[in-house]
C-alpha cells in the first residue's frame, strides 16, 4: 500500500480489513485501468471494451463524484435516522456490522452514461459506454433500519444525504453549499434489495466508493445509491432537492405538457464490448461478438444483434443465469465473408417488454441514454 | 392606428372595441414610455420613477414575454377546458363575454423584478424597479368556468397553457418546442379573484398583454397570470412543467435540505419612485418622498421610510384606501437641513406580519427580490 500518510483520517480504523486495491482507489493514487473524465471532483470511466466477466473488480469500477471525496473514519461516523419516525436513531459502524446482513449482486449505471454519443455535444460529463459496473454489495437491508426507527403513517419518501458537500457554481446554481442528497419513495425504500452497504466485492468500501457506508439501490440509476451516507430522513412530502429536479430529472409527458420528473429505474440496454469501434476483423473466420445487457427492476430476456446496420437481427446467446438486478453477459459468433465496412448493433429486451429506441428523445435531456448504438468495424 | 396590415389576423374582430393605444402596444409599433430590456421576445419595463397614480395606463404597463407574441383572432380562438372534468368545454370569445363578469384591480409584478440590483450580476433579464404595474382586469371568474366543466374529486391542480410557444436553447433546455404553461392549486384556482380576463383598464386586451384572453391571478407573481390562454387542464397530480421547476422556482428548506419549489405569492415590498437615484434635492425645503407598496394575498398596513441609511425609520402616509390585491401609493415629507449625501430606504409591512429583509437569500435564486433597497441622493 502506498501513501498511508494521505489516508491518516481513515487508516486507523481499517486494520486488515482494507481491500488489496486501496492504493489504486484512494483518489490520491492512480487508476491505471480507468479513463479520467474529470479529476476534481473525481470522475473515472471503465473502458467498456475491456469487459471480461460479470463482476467488475473494485479498482476498475467507474467512479462518479459530485464534490471532493470526504475523509471519514468509522470511529466518529454515525448514521442518523430521523424525520417522520417514532424514534430517532444514531447508528455506529460497529452496530451496523452487528445487524443481520445481506449480499446482492447489482449493476449500477450512471444516468448520464453514453452522453458522449449525443449530438449536438451535450453539457455535462461526456461518458462513453463505461459509466456502468456490476459488483457484489453487502450491508443491512434499509427496511430493517427503517423498521427499527418506526415509520409514521404520514411518511411518503425517504431522503438520503451524503457527507459530500460543495457548491454548484454553474447555472442553475445551488443555494450555497449543499450536500448530495436523493430520495426514494417509501415503497422502493422498503424493498428487500435496497441495502445500507459497507462491503463491495467482499471488502470494505474504498473512499471513492463511499467509505464507510453507502446506499445501494438495485434497479435504479447510480444517482440513487448515495455514497458517504450519514443521514436518512423520513419525509411526509415528496423531496424536490437539487439532484431530484435540476440534475437527474427528465421531462415526463402529462396532459401533453412536459413535467420535470426525478429519474428512477435504469432503462434496458445492451452494450457491445467487442469488437471495439473501428476494429479490423479477418474475413472467413468466426468472430465472437461479446457484451453485456442490463435493465431496471425487470430482467433481460433477450439480446438481438445486427451486423448490417439494423436491417436484420439474430438472437445472441445469454451466457449466465438471470439474477435480479445484475447484468448478463452475452455473445454471438459472426463470420464476415466479404471485405468492407460493417455496422454492428445490439438490442436488449426485458421481461416487461421494454426494448431500446433508435433515437434519443430530448424529453430525456442528457440522461437515460439507451438508444441502440452502432459499432463500425472493417472486415478484411 | 398604424400598421393595420401587420395586424390582419386580429383586426377584423375588433371593430370599435380597440383601445386608443393599440398602435403603441402592437409589438410592431414603438413604446415611447417603456424601457426596452429585450426586443425578441418583447420585454419592456415601466420606468418606476415616473409613477403618478394607482392605475398604470395600458400602454405604460410592463410587458413580459417568453416567446414571440402569438397573432390570434377571436373568430377561431377557443378556450379548451379538459382533464379531470365531467364535461370537456370549448368556449368561444362571444360565449365568454356573455357570462357574468367581474372586475378586480390587481398589481402584477414579475418574479424577477429588481434583478438588476443583485450582485454578482445575475443571469436573466435585468429588471430594475419597474417590472410591476397595477390595472383593472375584467373577465369571468375561473371558478365559474371550472364549475361548468365539473371538477372530479381526484383533481388537485389546474394547468393553464398559453398559445405562445418556442424552444429554450440555453441550459437547461426545454424538451423541444413547448408552450408557456403554469398551474394553480385547486384551492387558489377557485378563489373568486382569479379571472379569465378579456378587458384591461376597460378595453380589450392588447396583443402584448394576452389578446384575446388571459388569466389574472391576483396576489401571485406575474408568471401565474398566463397570457394568450387557450387551454385549461384539470390535473390529478401536481404539475412539474418548465416554468414550475426550471424557471420561476426557488429553494424552500425542508428538513434542512433545499427543495425546488414553484414560486407563488408576491412578497411584501415598497419602492421609492421619487426622489430618483442621484436626484439633487434643495436643502431647507420640504420634499415629497413618494412611492408604492404591495404584497401578495395579504394587504400592506404600513410603510416606513429612512433617510439615514436605515438607522432610524418614520412611518409614511398611505394615500389610498386598502383594496385587496392592489398596491397602495404612499408619501412622506422630508426636509434635508444639511448638505451632503443621503441614503433613502422604504420598508413595507403587511397584515400577515411580513416585512422586507435586508439581504437577498440565495435560496430565492434570482426571484422574489424584496430586500430593502436604497436610493442615494444629494442635498445641496
Amino acid at each position: 500500500m502506498s501513501g498511508p500518510a494521505a489516508l491518516s483520517g481513515v487508516m486507523p480504523t481499517l486494520g486488515t480489513m482494507r481491500p488489496d486495491d486501496t492504493a489504486a482507489a484512494t483518489g490520491r493514487g492512480t487508476f491505471p485501468g480507468l479513463i479520467t473524465r474529470e479529476k476534481e471532483p473525481l470522475n473515472l470511466e471503465f473502458p467498456f471494451p475491456t469487459l471480461e466477466a460479470p463482476l467488475v473488480p473494485t479498482n476498475r469500477f467507474y467512479i462518479r463524484s459530485h464534490f471532493p471525496i470526504p475523509q471519514l473514519d468509522t470511529t466518529s461516523w454515525r448514521l442518523h435516522i430521523g424525520g417522520e419516525v417514532r424514534e430517532e436513531l444514531n447508528i455506529s459502524y460497529d452496530e451496523l456490522q452487528n445487524m443481520p446482513s445481506k449480499t446482492v449482486t447489482a449493476t449500477l449505471e450512471c444516468a448520464g452514461n453514453g452522453r458522449a454519443r449525443l449530438t449536438p455535444k451535450a453539457k455535462g460529463l461526456l461518458w462513453e459506454q463505461g459509466a456502468v459496473g456490476n459488483a457484489e454489495w453487502t450491508g443491512v437491508p434499509l427496511s430493517a433500519l427503517l423498521a427499527r426507527a418506526g415509520i409514521k403513517a404520514e411518511a411518503v419518501e425517504v431522503i438520503f444525504e451524503g457527507a459530500d458537500q460543495g457548491e454548484i457554481k454553474e447555472e442553475p446554481k445551488s443555494p450555497g453549499v449543499i450536500h448530495f442528497a436523493r430520495s426514494l419513495p417509501l415503497a422502493k425504500a422498503n424493498q428487500g434489495e435496497v441495502l445500507v452497504v459497507y462491503l463491495m466485492n467482499g471488502k470494505p468500501l474504498s473512499p471513492e466508493h463511499g467509505f464507510p457506508v453507502r446506499l445501494v439501490v438495485p434497479g435504479w440509476y447510480g444517482m440513487a445509491s448515495v455514497k458517504w451516507l450519514h443521514k436518512i430522513t423520513v419525509s411526509a412530502t415528496p423531496f424536490e432537492g437539487y439532484w431530484q429536479t435540476i440534475e437527474y430529472a427528465y421531462w415526463r409527458r402529462e396532459h401533453g405538457q412536459p413535467a420535470l420528473t426525478a429519474i428512477t429505474e435504469m432503462q434496458v440496454k445492451a452494450e457491445i464490448a467487442r469488437p471495439a469501434l473501428h476494429e479490423v476483423i479477418p474475413i472467413g473466420q468466426p468472430y465472437r461478438i461479446f457484451g453485456a445487457a442490463w435493465t431496471g427492476e425487470s430482467e433481460v430476456t433477450c439480446v438481438d444483434v445486427s451486423t448490417d446496420n439494423g436491417s436484420t437481427w439474430q438472437p445472441a446467446e445469454l451466457l449466465d443465469a438471470s439474477t435480479p438486478f445484475a447484468w448478463r453477459m452475452w455473445e454471438m459468433t459472426w463470420t464476415p465473408h466479404a471485405p468492407g465496412r460493417y455496422t454492428l448493433m445490439a438490442r436488449a429486451t426485458d421481461r416487461a417488454g421494454h426494448t431500446q429506441p433508435t433515437e434519443h428523445t430530448p424529453d430525456r435531456r442528457t440522461y437515460m441514454i439507451n438508444r441502440i448504438s452502432a459499432v463500425e468495424v472493417t472486415a478484411q
